[in-house]
């Protein structure tokens, strides 16, 4: 897909709206398996590093590795992904085939929002860049040390991770729904990529909120007893 | 402000950015007192209401009945007047005195994107008025029968409102932040209006987050020496 080139001619994009203005666009350079493939492979590398260290303690439960693996894994990816999406505007003019840029390049035909820099997804990726990645992390910490404040921490981020993604859906509903590139970019990259993000916090909602309630009860259960 | 009328004329409409396009606007009928004074007086009654009959249970401490004060004040604002705009985006035609248009046609002075439907704007009160509404009225119900689920619920909503006033303030600033009619309308509507959901949130986050990590750590001391 070249553009012309005599004069400022605006260089077509492969995202949808067609008629999305994303002047001095340059197409990205790898192929989507190599994206997909680093990106796999590097959160593949990082999960068995954290199940292998976490593993060393006999204090740690499995679920509680996992979900060490989860947290290491989403906290990195909310503070490199999207903290580079966050603070740059220009990524789709990116000339060279830099990472970062590469990904929402890519990412974008699932949702042309991303190179259009709509403001409702912006403020949510910077949010979640900015407050949540870092938390992630403190949840991994918090876990590993069993500090009384992991189910809470692990509860406020899920939540935030869950109001988030419901911002970045019904804005799309709400703007007409029309900025894949096509049915499997649409399904593979605006469903499917997000999914986890819905299906995971959820369960970790249910799973912190039980927790907690058998906290505060047991609690109050000790205080009336004492009394 | 009276628009011409021989055929179909553009309305002259009192809201920031000035070409805003709002074809059949129809100006407010109330005047700005009595939106407020209604407004005022009614929340006035509710939280009367609230702390007479939950000052009848001795069990109920000072500060458990002024936080039922404030889930109800906001939990029926949520439902009543968010849930209206989030679900009349005609709002501004309205042609009879109707309170609820004219508390969004007021308000719109402030900021212009309720009045253009912006989709941030409207996701952030759709899920404010459908989610956070119902739930802060549960608050209610949590505190005066002690449930021990009732710090969680009011941590997790508190948590909901500071996240969907970030994400409006923010939304508004990568628009430009110019949608006041002027700087009066700006601190009184946008900042004014919007800030007791800010600082409010953020002290009931602070006491739940506190209150349940007390409640974990007695818990697992608890265990400790039942071993």
């Amino acid at each position: 897909m070249e553009g012309g080139g005599q004069t400022q001619t605006v260089e077509s994009h492969p995202y949808v709206p067609t008629d999305l203005n994303l002047p001095d666009f340059v197409p990205g350079f790898l192929s989507q398996s190599t994206i997909v493939g680093v990106y796999g492979l590097s959160s593949l590398l990082l999960v068995s590093l954290i199940w292998i260290v976490s593993g060393r303690s006999p204090k740690i439960s499995k679920i509680d590795r996992l979900l060490m693996c989860w947290w290491a894994f989403t906290g990195l990816t909310h503070m490199i992904l999207e903290g580079y999406f966050a603070f740059s505007p220009e990524f789709y003019k990116e000339k060279t085939a830099c990472y970062l840029a590469e990904v929402w390049k890519e990412y974008s035909k699932g949702d042309s929002r991303y190179a259009a820099r709509d403001a409702g997804v912006v403020a949510v990726e910077g949010l979640t860049a900015v407050l949540e990645g870092p938390a992630c992390l403190l949840a991994v910490y918090a876990i590993a040390t069993r500090k009384s404040c992991s189910y809470i921490l692990q509860l406020a981020i899920s939540l935030g991770q869950l109001y988030g993604t419901a911002v970045y859906f019904i804005t799309s509903y709400l703007e007409g729904d029309n900025f894949a590139a096509s049915a499997y970019y649409y399904y593979a990259y605006y469903i499917g990529a997000n999914a986890s993000w819905v299906v995971i916090p959820t369960l970790i909602v249910i799973r912190c909120w039980k927790k907690i309630c058998a906290a505060v009860q047991v609690q109050s259960q000790t205080k009336t007893k004492l009394r």
